[in-house]
């Protein structure tokens, strides 16, 4: 296993990012390489203590930003952070990349420089969605805004085969997101993969509505990069507007503040529960190589956390499973004559 | 005005719709038909008091169900109590249907038995989400899980039209719901369609990412029906959710109990807030008549004020102002030349 720290992606680079990282290496014992700009990261690396040998730096001169087009971007900066991260990337079997950097170039990135996993249609953003003691893992969550049903039954396996293999559920329930439960409902798209879903050998359980995304026993949920990215950022949105706003109706009188800060504690442990930053790292499935996506605005925890999904993504053997997995589906189907004209 | 309310529909049928449209009529000084089985609504009424003359009833045997194919059910149940409130309708300019009923067959009876609005390519459910201080449009909620993004122009357009005469806002900012705030993000279709607003003469504000629509300051958000769907029962979902599961963290220890007693009220004008029973309904813009949708579990409170959205929907004449504001639309559109294929 070799992981790849993009030091200077995300909106608290290099500092978080370092921190992090040096945390990562202290509490699991792992060693890493920081990729960026070395003087910057020295910087950060002086006041840390950690075992020396642990942490690598490779060089890397420039960086992409969030506002880049992301293919012009991975094109014309080979000395980004990214690219030379993936270039080191390239010549190693069990490499992967943690970035709080764009999605965007970390996406074009893995396409250009990595490829695609033979047989991968479109590679998948797998976001996990943390709720107390269950995790949903919501994909395509970002990486194609247009989307076909076939991407999408492919997309339940990348998610079926990271399900057992990283998060070692046995046989991982596979829910589609629709606007209704029963299978005539729903976009065109929605109903083809419907079909496509329920013919295949996948655990599908059916259509999950919205509203119950944060209750579904689905341990895999599939939609196209559009939805799945509304859904996301909407979480977000509605969990931090939610929050605030209670924050502010409470404190709106003295009775309320009291009461405020008898549940302080509680309203921290709840939430905490639900926090990505828990999970911290969001792994593209499909690419040839082991890409974890931090949140831009990931702090030092969060970065910590991404970490170990690397770990735990190079521990699963995520990339070998995905080719078995691919070829057994492809096995599956000549037997059933079914892949006579691909 | 002609108001016509489905005493059948929805979960709390026909006590709560019956109920609530008795508290319209004393509130409000209104005068309705309640449509549906006589003896039923005659149950609820008895234990009522109200000017006796404000209340018609309209005989209907039938009842369309919610897990009924909507366009089967109206072609089939010509006694349903949708289908005669809908052909009652039909004699009349300024009559408006309220119903908590199956949101499927309203749209199927409306556009199966009134019909669009000549110059509409498709009708748009309009969805208020309201919050504090602010109140925002989203359509098209569900009436179409495939679109177009000449429909998303013309959903802003009737987003626009409803806004200034129902919530008189003068100039209604519109925005996209996409998944990045440039030009040049999202799917095929969200690019498509923020050209064409682009050069509308619609006040078009941009794209509104997800975690941005509880504060957008946009008065109209369109997407299509898949995604605004999504959005609204996601958006149910994860508040019940938190607010559920915020009580239970609170009620764990007895501080947080004693705190949580505190707060309770508080708690309670602040989800007041955002909650949808204080709009009541939303309407189907876009068919030949005034369709309110009310919640399928509305109680009395809810449903009085989706009577008194329909209300404010005859008032502010918007079948009129639709019809307008498209041969304004198709005026511009030829002295452009634009429209000349069409």
């Amino acid at each position: 296993m070799h992981i790849y720290v993009d030091a200077m992606g995300g909106d608290n680079a290099p500092e978080a990012i370092v921190k992090g990282s040096v945390d990562a290496v202290n509490e699991w014992g792992l060693s890493l390489t920081l990729v960026g700009k070395g003087s910057a990261i020295q910087n950060v690396l002086t006041s840390l203590s950690y075992p020396e040998d642990a942490i690598q730096i490779l060089e890397a001169d420039e960086v992409i930003g969030f506002d880049e087009e992301p293919v012009r971007a991975v094109r014309r900066k080979d000395n980004s952070s990214l690219v030379i991260a993936l270039e080191a990337m390239k010549a190693q079997d069990d490499a992967v990349l943690v970035s709080a950097g764009s999605t965007g170039a970390l996406l074009a990135g893995g396409l250009l420089k990595l490829g695609r996993i033979k047989g991968i249609k479109r590679p998948a953003l797998a976001t996990p969605i943390p709720r107390g003691d269950h995790v949903t893992l919501l994909l395509d969550s970002g990486a194609n805004a247009d989307c076909k049903a076939e991407y999408l039954l492919q997309f339940a396996l990348l998610g079926t085969v990271y399900c057992k293999n990283v998060m070692h559920i046995e046989n991982p329930k596979v829910g589609l997101i629709n606007i209704g439960t029963e299978a005539e409902k729903g976009s065109t798209m929605a109903k083809e993969a419907y079909a496509l879903l329920s013919q295949s050998n996948l655990n599908f359980i059916g259509n999950v509505e919205a509203r119950d995304i944060l209750t579904t026993e689905s341990d895999v949920l599939v939609t196209d990069g559009f939805t799945g990215n509304i859904i996301l950022k909407f979480l977000e949105g509605v969990s931090s507007y939610l929050l605030r706003g209670l924050k502010d109706a409470i404190t709106q009188s003295t009775k309320g503040k009291i009461g405020g800060a008898l549940i302080r504690g509680n309203l921290r442990s709840f939430k905490k529960q639900f926090s990505a930053d828990e999970v911290g790292g969001a792994p593209f499935l499909g690419i040839r190589g082991g890409l974890i996506k931090a949140h831009g605005s990931s702090d030092a925890y969060a970065m910590k956390n991404a970490i170990r999904q690397a770990t735990l993504y190079a521990d699963g053997q995520v990339l070998e499973k995905i080719t078995a997995a691919l070829s057994e589906e492809n096995h599956v189907k000549k037997n059933t004559g079914e892949n006579e004209n691909e």
